[in-house]
């Protein structure tokens, strides 16, 4: 049995795009006589399109597109991912019962089913609801299925289970009868659910199971993957087919990347083949009888785990989520501003390898508080990247706007009386951001017909250590969901990539600042009030480990937070207890009061377990301490003050 | 029987101060001989807390709380909403199971269950996930759990249905035994549900049914929520027992209003008392045995549905949800360009009402486009209101602006060539647009420890009809879910209210106009490129009606269009054709298109059907045309064509 696994490049919100890709795809399946084909799911609509799914136009266009894939599967068997509708009863929103599913056709005519569900049809059994992820908003679940059926029947007759409605379909190949249970993304994620697809289904001994996914990268997920799908079969021996598509599909606030990772499994859980990451590609393998035919199997070895491959999967996947955010944008011209940081510098490079040095347009910036090591860094990167490069100095600007602001008299309608201003020295570096994103990099990235990046990274959004419409602005931030550490990690890696210096080491040697006051000379060392190797990791303890401050002075206590965070301890062991405790609830009350900022902020890359936007739905409610929290407080406080008396 | 309804401001975010209301509540309940006192759904954590819900320190913290209540109840019985967690058991995103649920207590213990649920807990049975609700992300339903238990049964024991644990409480007061049904919010609008709670607690003749809400404000609910009910209990007289909160909430993007509106209905569905909107108010009712009273009950009337107390609402409720949102505030402070247009006249108004005249600053930001009409239309204003004002001119520091822009000259390190830059006129519009939100209005803000409104209006939001960083930004957009003609009538609602002129008739009486530039002149009757009174309506039959260009081209073709959109018909026929459906392309695009603009756009407050941010879940996926749509369209412009022949 030949069987082809079709990873294509899906565009959400696009069915007229994707389907024609499918057509094509299945005529090449026949042309090499392939016997099945299987595609991602949603491959027609796409997954991420936001509450289109309630445009009742729209998801019948992609309704149609049942119809004419299904009439292209003479001599072949198609499996693909799309919506169903069920036009006679409602969901829950009162609007046309959707389901996500897959169809399955063979030679024009839907596969034959063994339950109740319509013929060719297999519904989403779990749905995902946490991070991106919306199921339950837009889809109506096989459970609810199954809830509803029964409330139709009389009580008197059994009623329906899942296992009445998760069974594999018999299809007929080269007069050989073959069993395929079909399952959709999360089905196969069942730890944390209570009811597990795949084992039922492995109760009729399906000869292949079919995984249809749409499924973003994260962190090591592929290898993860691999081993779920082995524990899976471990005792149920079976061929298992994993589609993913590849792509970039976002919510707005976040741009996620689908790497593919296609993959067909051997009955042992070797890899039979893998399709390339980020790349449109079929894979095509011949699936033998397990029981007549026994291992070793063609397989390929496992990817490696290390540091170098994730710093590699990382860069590769930026790089792909910029490339493809930008194929949708009138032209690929990109401008940035380049201020000899790490961060700037970092964004430059991945946008040139996204887009060539031609459409990079990078701008120093400087006022009178930027230092000529970090615009000579600035100047030598863009020589060393090729991209065009420009210098505009703010100076003049924001003096003119401090006099504008400081001789601006309110007159108090009221009692008659006038109200001056006067900016305090915040006040005044936010001035110089604001004047760089609003008037610079707006301004001539709009004469350019261009867009313009952000470049802020994980730990300063999550503090809100930038200016509204100053640094937080722009039309994508690419390494927003990146700590410092990671930044550092990342150029560090493209020079060694590249085999030389290309961003200049007084990038790395200068105190990470912004550069905006006398306070943050970084010739006199002097940079951000931030202490990143701990607080990088204090961040992703809030946001990814999703820990309290209550959960953070436990575990100090406790003398395990180094190792709970993995932090050096060193770091964290400088702090006193007091200091300890007062940056713990200032970066707390930094982190929870500056979602106002986060509001405003342009779309994220998401590569982390979490990442700030539509990944991390936040509100904005002040800051809180638990009744624990000021417990713990106490008592360390009341301890080491009880100490000091000693 | 003496109940009390709680209607208290929910402090979302908070359970330390919720509680402590909670339990001054029911010490002042005790003091007055109350039997039950109902407080609302959620009461302990608030509802909109976004992914809080994950932090377990912190939700463990609000269910502690139960115990503090609990304890209190000595010689009363209260109801209460807070989280529940089952320690035991994971949710279906790993983390610990977590109930939306109802808690009733008498004289410091929990009500007995007569159900396998443990004492005194009632669950939501169903879980709203449409518009800003996500109740399925993070809480296990009632039917979950259902599922759940049947599973851990034999297969040959009956199974349990929700009839065996949706079940009233029989609480015991003044030797009598009342039987009590509680439910939460969504489980009393069941209508697209396949489960009807209330009809099950029927069942069992409850003496009170009490419906525990979170519910924000919207057009006219609170006469269908009358409806609802008596529809609920015409069949079956039961007290019937609406507690909701005040306040207001949100998701970073939105922010919804809570009018409460708690209401004790008699049996025959008439209103017994009713709490008042937007006020913190504990209402107090003796229920009588219904078979032993017969009416006439106590009872008043039904509110007046008129658009007079449509307009009442909709100000009352934009002036409380400006209100609370500057609690969380440092200070009251707040500046307001003020363009002499009628968008900001409007969002001045609500200032002064919300916060006072003493703390509005409005700042008139002329460049060379803007007329006297409307510089002299905002100061008048400005004294009419009394408020503080300034003028700060723009036009020299936008002349910079563009001189540094075109002086700019790109060197490009690949090939040694130079670029430079020229300013288009939409580019030209646009710095000004930044200079005076980004430059002055962010800068004087500032100053002030301030924040700025953003003065969009919903239709301008629509098509992205504004600028970046321009007049996109703002702490809050009281008036972007207010269509243009909403705005107007609002203003001049306004006038009314006061009995005189306080917006000028010149604001009513000039063309809407951005004045960027000659084109928008307005003394020559030159405006937005927007025909309001069919734009606005179109708007909304995008983002409410949810409707497809292929929908609009539809009616429009059977000439239906008019009456389903509410449009006048003459403003609909002045198009041809040809022109009808240009308009139609080019503002389905404008729409899908600028969403990248609302990614980056301030909160809005809620008040439609449905608002742009986190109620609207929108992606960046470019435009989309369904197949029906062209055949539409060609048929369409075939006929025409074909007319145009004979």
């Amino acid at each position: 049995m030949k069987i082809s696994v079709a990873q294509l490049e899906i565009i959400a919100g696009h069915p007229d795009i994707n389907v024609s890709k499918i057509l094509l795809e299945i005529e090449k399946a026949k042309q090499n006589n392939v016997d099945i084909i299987v595609f991602s799911e949603m491959a027609v609509p796409g997954y991420l399109i936001g509450d289109e799914w309630e445009n009742t136009a729209f998801i019948k266009d992609c309704f149609s597109y049942n119809e004419i894939i299904k009439n292209a599967t003479e001599g072949i068997v198609a499996i693909w991912g799309n919506i169903d509708l069920d036009f006679n009863n409602k969901s829950e929103d009162g609007r046309i019962r959707k389901y996500n599913a897959a169809f399955i056709a063979q030679n024009g005519e839907y596969v034959k089913s063994r339950s109740n569900l319509a013929d060719g049809k297999v519904y989403k059994t779990l749905m995902p609801k946490y991070r991106e992820f919306d199921d339950e908003r837009h889809f109506y679940s096989l459970q609810k299925y199954v809830q509803d059926y029964n409330m139709s029947l009389d009580y008197s007759i059994n009623h329906y289970l899942l296992e009445d409605v998760i069974l594999p379909f018999t299809i007929k190949i080269n007069s050989e009868y073959k069993k395929i249970g079909i399952i959709l993304c999360e089905d196969m994620w069942s730890d944390d659910y209570t009811i597990n697809p795949i084992k039922i289904l492995h109760k009729h001994d399906p000869d292949i199971i079919v995984n249809l996914s749409c499924s973003p990268w994260t962190w090591r997920k592929n290898n993860k993957r691999h081993s779920v799908v082995r524990e899976r079969i471990k005792n149920n021996p079976t061929y298992f087919v994993y589609c993913n598509n590849t792509g970039i599909q976002n919510n707005g606030k976040n741009i996620f990347l689908f790497d593919g990772g296609s993959t067909i499994y051997n009955p042992d859980g070797s890899l039979l083949c893998v399709a390339k990451d980020y790349t449109e590609e079929t894979k095509t393998a011949i699936l033998y009888d397990y029981y007549h035919y026994n291992p070793p199997y063609t397989n390929i070895p496992n990817p490696e785990i290390n540091e170098e491959n994730d710093k590699k999967e990382l860069f590769d996947g930026l790089v792909y989520g910029i490339r493809n955010f930008f194929k949708n944008l009138p032209n690929k011209k990109v401008v940035i501003g380049l201020s000899g940081g790490v961060d700037s510098a970092l964004d430059a490079v991945l946008l040139v390898e996204a887009l060539g040095a031609e459409n990079v347009y990078a701008v120093n910036m400087p006022s009178k508080f930027n230092s000529n090591t970090t615009k000579d860094a600035a100047m030598i990167l863009a020589k060393n990247i090729g991209i065009h490069y420009a210098i505009l100095g703010i100076q003049t600007s924001v003096d003119n706007t401090i006099n504008d602001i400081e001789k601006t008299v309110f007159f108090n309608y009221s009692n008659n009386c006038e109200t001056g201003l006067t900016l305090s020295k915040l006040n005044l570096e936010n001035i110089q951001a604001r004047d760089r994103g609003s008037r610079v990099l707006s301004g001539i990235a709009s004469a350019l017909g261009a867009v313009f990046t952000n470049n802020g990274n994980k730990t300063e959004t999550a503090f809100g250590y930038a200016t509204l419409y100053g640094d937080i602005n722009g039309a994508i931030a690419p390494i927003a969901d990146l700590y410092k550490h990671e930044v550092y990690a990342l150029a560090k890696y493209y020079n060694e990539l590249k085999g030389k210096e290309i961003i200049p080491s007084s990038i790395f040697e200068i105190v990470a600042s912004a550069e905006l006051s006398e306070d943050q000379n970084v010739d006199e060392g002097k940079g951000d009030p931030i202490n990143y190797p701990y607080h990088d990791k204090l961040v992703r303890a809030f946001v990814e480990f999703r820990l309290d401050p209550e959960d953070i002075l436990r575990l100090y206590s406790e003398g395990k937070l180094a190792e709970t965070i993995l932090c050096d301890k060193k770091i964290i062991d400088k702090y006193s207890v007091e200091n300890f405790i007062l940056d713990l609830e200032q970066k707390w009350k930094a982190y929870k009061l500056s979602f106002f900022k986060r509001i405003q902020a342009p779309p994220i890359i998401a590569v982390s377990r979490r990442a700030f936007g539509f990944d991390l739905r936040e509100s904005q409610n002040g800051i809180y301490f638990t009744q624990e929290y000021f417990k713990l407080r106490n008592k360390l406080l009341y301890e080491k003050n009880n100490m000091g008396l000693f």
